[in-house]
């Protein structure tokens, strides 16, 4: 058997804040969220939700989350190379159908390292991304 | 053993309602139809491809009644969205390939609620709309 | 669009209320778990992977409360069903890999229907099963 | 552009009788179930989840179905053949998670070809077989 643990990122106490924090700003704009927190490994360290979000996307917010800590940036800096006249088009295929290329997913840093990413999504992607930010901020 | 049974949303007698009108459409207008009822969960309720309808299309219908409870909208309402200048690009890319972003897909209503959603496909579009929209119109 | 929202059969505040009642009782008895909740249609509400939780174990948990659903039933209901000797052997091979057929998921009853179900896992079994009873429990 | 349609080997009509059929007998014993109907190329032509039945048996049902053509017999003949000590144990692992290897499943024979299969799940693997023999007989 193994002799420790593994090596985590995100406590649960801090995945809790950023989902509360980012719940509230979506309960402010009146717009339902999913909400997701994965850490540094791409693995969910938990999600919420919100009554009345979409049940399409708890996937689209989990994998907003994902593509964050896949690539090591903002979602939504992925939207302008991938469409059909940027030089990575196709990404967003070539992924098993994980990544998301539009607003909703940022990464969560510490001390100047990635150690997590939180995804967002049901509202527009301007909402979703007011929403991850507001998550962000209580990091 | 569980002490109830699983809440239920949509009845199948209302599945092959909604099923049958589609098909008597589909019949007047000459097209034959893969037609599936999905209830609020995403989960299949009911499904019949008619003589002549396309197999590919078993997928595509089913597919098309689950997006439309996943995102609580028409089908056809993603399509401008997430053409590649749209804002949400890449989103039929995100869901492991079980998102339909073209018409023929349509939410069951009853008081308020979205209980369940139709999903027709094998001709065209268009075709696909008038059909699903009989539909819901025996919901 | 839509004309309603999609109806749902258990609460974000249920969700979570189960949640910590489940990880209050791990954290009593010194085990993390992943620990999930689903409504009645098998899709995820919310979800928690205490520190020190098994990173494998997100899916299992999330799996067991499928399962817990998909069948009506306790996942340990299905152990002495499926086991090589059993009725329904092959059970957990026959549904793409989201079968649980160990103890750890149970269904949510409210007023004699199934309305959602909590799933837990990284423990033993018997572990997995106690803290998913604290979170019935609480329901 | 293709000149004629895709040899179909069960109609809609024929899926309906045998699922209606199916669904009297269930009804009978008091047992809701899910009820598939595939044709020769092992793909859907109609499912019903009658109210009450598992939405972990729409894949089940179909699955066996599926497995009924896969195999050109009935999913009940390869339980013991498919036990840890059976010839060919291990072949419910070998498909990708489509098939199921107790009773539930017969293939649809008309002048000794085999044409469809239908399948079908939730109750006991005798009452899921005696159902499915009622579809059967009405074919």
């Amino acid at each position: 058997m193994a002799t420790g643990s593994v090596l985590e990122t995100v406590t649960a106490e801090e995945a809790r804040r950023v989902i509360d924090a980012a719940a509230a700003k979506a309960t402010e704009i009146g717009q339902p969220m999913d909400i997701a927190v994965v850490d540094a490994g791409g693995n969910l360290k938990a999600h919420v939700r919100m009554d009345g979000a979409n049940i399409g996307s708890i996937t689209i917010a989990i994998n907003k989350a994902y593509t964050a800590i896949a690539f090591q940036c903002e979602t939504g800096d992925l939207q302008g190379l991938t469409r059909p006249d940027g030089p990575i088009y196709g990404l967003n295929d070539a992924h098993g159908g994980r990544l998301v290329v539009f607003p909703g997913g940022i990464p969560l840093v510490r001390n100047g390292d990635i150690v997590g990413a939180v995804g967002v999504s049901t509202g527009t992607i301007e909402q979703d991304q007011e929403v991850a930010e507001a998550g962000v901020a209580a990091f």
